[in-house]
């Protein structure tokens, strides 16, 4: 045990009640919710890069935390870093974690060091998921911060930086493989642009596309059953990103042939930054079969970028998990915590407690969303809403054409009457179960 | 003739250092550009709605503009505005116009009579442009103003809406295939929605693909040859709509098959409303193979609503007619001005010059643009920053896999090193055209 | 009693548990909260536009609703509006009520028809109020919807518009008072400018403010007590509007020497315009000594206009009205709902339900607000942070100069170390009261 | 000389039709516009930190360049970053640069050693300006980068860090004054908060206020005879900042009697991310009387983070600089490049080429500006706008009462009639000049 959380002892369910901050208030992990413990429909991970890896830096301000597995160049200390990580994981109880290899060992002196380095941390790593029973919920490359991917990786110009990509998803994905990951998640925060005037969209188009059925290939050549998901978001790094939001991943996969093979992890701060609310590009993967997982955060509604805030907002994830569980819940998928702490919060406990909070509101919001469910009132509205549809004649018109259509119009006198959509008195029930 | 523009005589091309307001400093409509006359590269069209329809009220405010074919609910002053119209397109020397049947007829009792007062003006169009030579670039339906659409169009819960839409849309294409129309254009304004609470976004989807499908069947039987166009907008009047921006319409269409038949109408101030600059979707249509057209206007940068204001600067417009000429220029399409007087901007004199500040703008774009693109330096540079894909091992690691990639990257100690994207540079030489 | 509202009777409370549709589940009028009832705490009131004069019309569509009061052009229409106007207050139970001149009669042939017709309504009102005891909780002028406003009305470049919006002002304070308004506001949607290329900003800000300080001698002498405030927001319908937010607003009165006269009524809607959350400029109108009163509703964050719909996030709500508890609570100012329905929600009891909705979200948010401040924890917590400021040495520090500070940090070593904001915890502690 | 710009000379004017990449077009410094040479009105200053000090790193990714004088920790390194900081500003011919103290020094184990090392490098500079000829523009601070600034510097809740912000200001003011800097700059990017609730935002507004006075006595003090200036920006890196933009660092300054003392410095990217053109930020500085200096460069309008890029956009530039000589063009204040290189713009020919072009764009804005006022139209058509101000009628109004001018109202049968606002045409008119 290292004394990083010395005094911490793991987090319990206290009921709604409870003053004591280190206790859920909502979250018990065996809570059955429509016939499923709660920890099953969560399915939390913690994030390695947010809460190990950065260090409180921003674009005005350097580093203000101060950990002791810093400076991160060193694999000793990449070790003791994994060591309080699972620490955090046990005191919070988290089923799962989420890793990039950038996060977990420092970069080498050249590719096949880096390798290496990730393999002998992968190790480290299956023991102690062995010792603690924490699993993987994916694990990724990342691709995009070291300056070699500066213009891309697998839509850089140089072909040796997507051979370099390649090799790096390949170790990923084999490490991933190994540690039973149940998903692999690819995030292009490289792929797009920072101008058009140096720009070939259409081939780093290709190039992606090339280089997302080689993923899927070599996945399916190892026998990895996990899920292969991409993480859409619009822009920042870069000016546009190829993979802008769950509309856009869709054609992309279409176009390639992978939206039957290729989900998506979605987050909430990406959404809001493609200008949708989260919930709307859950229910849109739904609706098209690409939803995998999602990034649980939340990003302040008055900041243009990328904030990662941990969620705290109960009743707009009550409207989030309302439509993961019209999915039918998480099969490989889960609630990644892809937020990260204030840079003023310096403390260890302000790293357990923002996640307490966070698992709080998600299993508040979860619970709210499974009664609204089971409630049916909203289902009920909906589909009276469309129940005209439901009538031959409408069923006839969609299979006829434009000009049986209009006859159709002109000769029964068609006038339509609008009827209310009753938006408020929806809103109103909603605000029942929250 | 009306008196509406009394004293106003037809624009002509007076040089850049005409200090005459009425004027055309850079539109010499058969100046020849790149082998091809400006007229024909530009294909202006004005708008009917804006121009003659709009009557200047905003959220806050009644309409300003007192125009003698107001109020819009007889046919003879239809014909009057009709009349007026004419006037304009030739004071302007504009080849082109566009309409939705809402602006060009008063709204009848039921839909029969809407539908014969449409044929009426069509007929009157008929022989005003016989007389004056302008041509029609594309008409559309108006399926968003009057309250029967208020939940949707095609994907209306009532299926009656359904198919009133199916059979406005039938006869604004007849009347479009009549009077010779370039390409016939869908907007969706209130296919979306305000709530997800009330909606089944998966139904509403086929039901917009399928009338889509629809359409595009019914244009091949009457022999429609023009292209059929959607026009992406993210939201507004709704709170989403479903053509959100090109990406998003792209794998629409290809979920119905139709991305071969159907094309974009892009218009500045949408695609600025969806986060992405006016030459990214022009650039993204072209490399999906989905250009038609473009709406020119411009979107103020500080508002979030729908500005339509007519365009100005030029720099920007010589980015878009930059991916414009690179498309190959218009076949079908044209720069139809989406764009509307200010509602201060009262005066006849006002609608006039505002298009000519517009068509001057447009022209000093594209001229600056052919001009970038004869001198090759620009093409020259972002050829050269991809000349590594030429190799034939980069094009052997695209056909093969990860693992001959991962391979090559350890043996050959592959450590890219990344070169300037020389952003600056690039953008000073756009300066030298401009 | 009309029959517009029948078979609707006077909402009840019922508490949290009740499923009727119609009845208060947590707006308890005479529930005490910090030693004064709920009614008092939040002096709801309607708003009589959008409520009854607004026809739900949108910038791409027209009127969707159909009121038996509608076309809005006959004073007995006016009166009919009224009627139902009360009986909506009295189903409801809101305390107040709230218009502008345009709302309630329709404009006259010339000012002093329109004058006398407000007067009308005013008698009407007045025995209506007294009949039920429902109270004016503030008048104001619509300075912004006739097309004479079009640019500007105090700040217009036509000296005669700023006589008009005089003499408008006038029968609207003069018709405030009559009724015994608890206020009189200011919103200045026309003040402010589409271009600065006609505008004479410097200009206009005099006139703006000469305005305000006429406004200000004319209400001292009649004797009006009640509050005098200005509506903040950014833009929309103009480009840019002076009152932009509070701080703006501030300056602004600081120059014409009205800081200790006039306050801010705050709307949530334009705070998230001008890019702020709503309990910033409640917290900054506190600081500054200019809070006023609010404008409840919630703008849709996603959307880039004034959206104005009913309120309905209760952790939002609560972090609201704590910033008013810790101004002191309102006292001329209360709670109007500056909300209007959704354009599909065409049926008499949308309407009402989105009022009860709204209130019972406002009375959850306050009870919330009151628990936090009653327990204390939160400012128990800032106080902490802030304790070193309370030594003699800081406060020497502030009554002294660079050089001694300087001195001291050199003589001393001092070299601070950052403590943590613990923002996540504090989250935390919000989410026990919500 | 250092070999950083080897084979890189002095850039000359080689007029528009130049195709040197590494030659002025529009930028002829001796060329005289309205009686005063172009370097005088431009009075353009290099920024030390983001061309010196900034590593190319954003918030998802780590440095890209490498400069000799990496890593910055060195005060050898810090004189060679000095050699080719000066060598650069010879090459381009800028008059003036900018530092924060920060930028030009490494850290110090404590203040004072941090002190000696600034004043160490304060005499190399003295020598360097000596020798070239460049001067300073303006001196800073830095009080926002090192993790004792993350809760503030003068707002800071603790007590130390405002003095260590007092010593540190003093320091860069007394560098500044021996440097005979133009003025002295102050950025609060830690002024402000996260989180509102940790914040006591009128206490942190006290200290805020009283620092400025201290920093203007003390300036008054040493006999500094420069501005005193304060740059607005309303965000980021905090989630709120205090000096949001010009009108509300306008009522700060009233509220500390400083608005005759302290100016602003206004910078295109704040300006829009504050909601704000840049002109308009100007405008009403000048109208406010705190304009002084500009921090020019610009932001992407679809990036929601302050991308301070080199300007480059003509026309959008003319109406600045239109405003700018409206105010009577720069006093001491100057036109500083707060703009920085794309981060995957490596090459020291990059940095130079970033400079040339955004020299300029600033030359052809401030010709197109100076035309646009000799000419004299675009402000006989504002004055013919207010013209009816003039009159004896309209002035005694403005000095009477509500009731005089409602009396003339009514007696005269005002109704007044709308006039065009002409915006297009006022459009159109720019286009004319740039």
């Amino acid at each position: 045990m290292t004394d990083f959380f010395a005094g911490m002892d793991a987090i319990k369910y206290e009921g709604p009640d409870s003053d004591n901050d280190f206790a859920f208030r909502h979250y018990d992990p065996d809570e059955i919710v429509m016939g499923k413990a709660l920890k099953d429909h969560l399915r939390f991970a913690a994030a390695y890069w947010h809460s190990f890896a950065w260090e409180g830096g921003d674009p005005f301000g350097g580093p203000t935390f101060q950990r002791p597995w810093y400076p991160q160049d060193d694999m000793g200390r990449a070790k003791l870093k994994a060591d309080v990580a699972f620490e955090m994981f046990q005191i919070l109880g988290v089923p799962y974690f989420c890793w990039h290899d950038a996060d977990v060992r420092p970069e080498g002196a050249n590719f096949a060091e880096s390798r290496k380095r990730l393999e002998e941390i992968v190790d480290y790593f299956g023991e102690k998921m062995e010792a603690t029973g924490v699993n993987l919920l994916w694990g990724t490359a990342n691709l995009f911060s070291n300056r070699r991917f500066m213009s891309g990786a697998a839509t850089n110009p140089d072909p040796d930086v997507f051979a370099y990509s390649a090799a790096t998803v390949k170790a990923c994905l084999d490490a991933t493989h190994k540690l039973g990951g149940q998903n692999y998640v690819l995030w292009g925060g490289r792929e797009g642009y920072e101008t058009l005037l140096n720009t070939d969209m259409g081939r780093e188009r290709q190039q992606a596309g090339r280089f997302l059925q080689m993923v899927v290939e070599y996945a399916d050549k190892i026998g990895f059953k996990g899920g292969i998901l991409i993480e859409p978001k619009p822009q920042e790094p870069t000016k546009h990103q190829y993979d802008y939001d769950v509309a856009t991943v869709y054609g992309f996969l279409k176009d390639f042939g992978l939206e039957n093979v290729v989900k998506v992890n979605v987050e909430q701060g990406h959404a809001i930054l493609a200008g949708h609310s989260f919930e709307h590009e859950l229910a849109l993967a739904r609706e098209l079969g690409i939803f995998g997982s999602i990034d649980m955060n939340r990003n302040d509604y008055q900041s243009g970028w990328d904030t990662d805030q941990f969620p705290n907002n109960v009743p707009e994830m009550a409207l989030a998990y309302y439509e993961v569980l019209r999915a039918g819940g998480f099969t490989t998928g889960g609630t990644n915590f892809d937020a990260k702490l204030r840079r003023q919060s310096l403390d260890p406990e302000d790293l357990v407690l923002a996640h307490v909070g966070g698992m709080d509101a998600c299993a508040a919001g979860l619970k709210a969303a499974a009664k609204m469910l089971e409630d049916g009132k909203l289902e009920a509205a909906r589909e009276a809403r469309y129940a005209g549809w439901q009538s031959d004649t409408a069923q006839a018109m969609l299979a006829g054409d434009l000009e049986a259509a209009a006859a159709r119009v002109e000769a029964e006198g068609i006038e339509p009457e609008p009827r209310s959509g009753r938006q408020e008195r929806l809103e109103n029930l909603v605000n029942r179960y929250v």
